[in-house]
């Protein structure tokens, strides 16, 4: 039974029982939309209907808005772990006493993150939308690493052009070699980001060891083995 | 009329008329095989069914097979331009005396013909086959920027810890920012691959400018305008 027609049952049969399998339904019901909008989100972008999302979930109209008001309370509780990740990234990228290491640290996690949920990272890249809850996140994490490129180039380990921009540039850039490299997304992940921050920092800077070569598998993607 | 039913006409009632017809017929399916291919290709990926190609064109499948016995025959032609510029990008590479000048000129001109063609180059980082034609001008690419590193590397201008597998990287992460900086893309592409080359090169090389910042439109993208 859906929770929105057990809402319009008679009272006089509630009980205690009831109460709690109402209970039961409702939570039921919300993971169930959590869920459709997770595997929706990620795989056909942020925009998918609202309606496909109650399709998929098997719940109704009513109980999909009951739940979640707007497309941002739903992104905001689909995505809240990933949001709550990237918060911590920030944040102890900006506790960092070192302002180099500190941004260092902060675009190799929010990479990881990357690489790790695909399905997050191209909803998140592609077309986060503005929304208050995420917005106020977004402008927190935003407002972290403006801070920490100031503090890198006030300490002269960051070049003095490197723009806001150019961070934006690395996860877009970033995604691009997750999405190509498939079982080999890690690794080509870390070695893309290791090239591009050893050409962000300035002779202040240690140079620090370039992760491992991709041994094989990279190629095989976009030029084919000619020897198959 | 289809070419495939006018063959099949009483040869008696041909004449030089019929002929020239049959022909401007042949070339006109043909083409309109390669327009469509091109499209579906571009939006679909290489391995869009033989009979949707067929559709789109609107041609009978004998006359698709006719014109292409083979998909390969089909990816030759429509991408003919476009392999033929990698080709001559990767031979004025090779000819270069100066082999880092060679290498990036080699990787800058792939890179901007990704950024310019957005269809060809994900189709192509995507799931391109093995294909005797195509194959071959690969293996050719692919022994032009080997030789092209090698040789950077000999004469010291290159670091000696990049590979092959690097090269694709770039091609890759170059690609999630063609497809995700939408109008910037052209500018988003100069930057990112200026960065990597950048990290690329040893301190035997002059440093080159960098290319300007991008000046807005990446972040909205990814980090909607709070101000909006």
């Amino acid at each position: 039974m859906r929770v929105e027609d057990s809402q319009f049952r008679d009272g006089a049969h509630s009980s205690d029982t009831d109460a709690a399998a109402l209970r039961a339904d409702a939570r039921h019901n919300r993971q169930r939309i959590i869920d459709a909008s997770r595997e929706l989100f990620s795989s056909h972008g942020l925009d998918v209907p609202m309606k496909v999302i109650a399709r998929r979930a098997d719940v109704g109209m009513a109980t999909l808005y009951r739940r979640f008001p707007t497309r941002q309370d739903l992104l905001a509780e689909v995505f809240a772990e990933q949001f709550a990740q990237c918060a911590a990234i920030v944040e102890a990228a900006v506790a960092n006493p070192d302002p180099w290491q500190g941004l260092r640290s902060g675009v190799e996690g929010l990479a990881a993150m990357q690489a790790a949920d695909h399905g997050f990272s191209a909803a998140f890249v592609r077309d986060l939308p503005t929304a208050s809850m995420i917005e106020q996140k977004l402008q927190e994490g935003m407002r972290g690493f403006e801070e920490l490129i100031e503090r890198a180039k006030a300490s002269g380990q960051l070049r003095t052009d490197f723009t806001f921009e150019d961070l934006v540039l690395v996860l877009m850039a970033n995604s691009g070699a997750v999405a190509h490299a498939k079982e080999a997304a890690a690794a080509a992940s870390k070695r893309l980001v290791a090239f591009l921050l050893e050409s962000f920092h300035t002779a202040a800077v240690e140079p620090s060891a370039l992760p491992p070569a991709i041994e094989a598998g990279l190629s095989g993607v976009v030029f084919p083995d000619p020897d198959q």
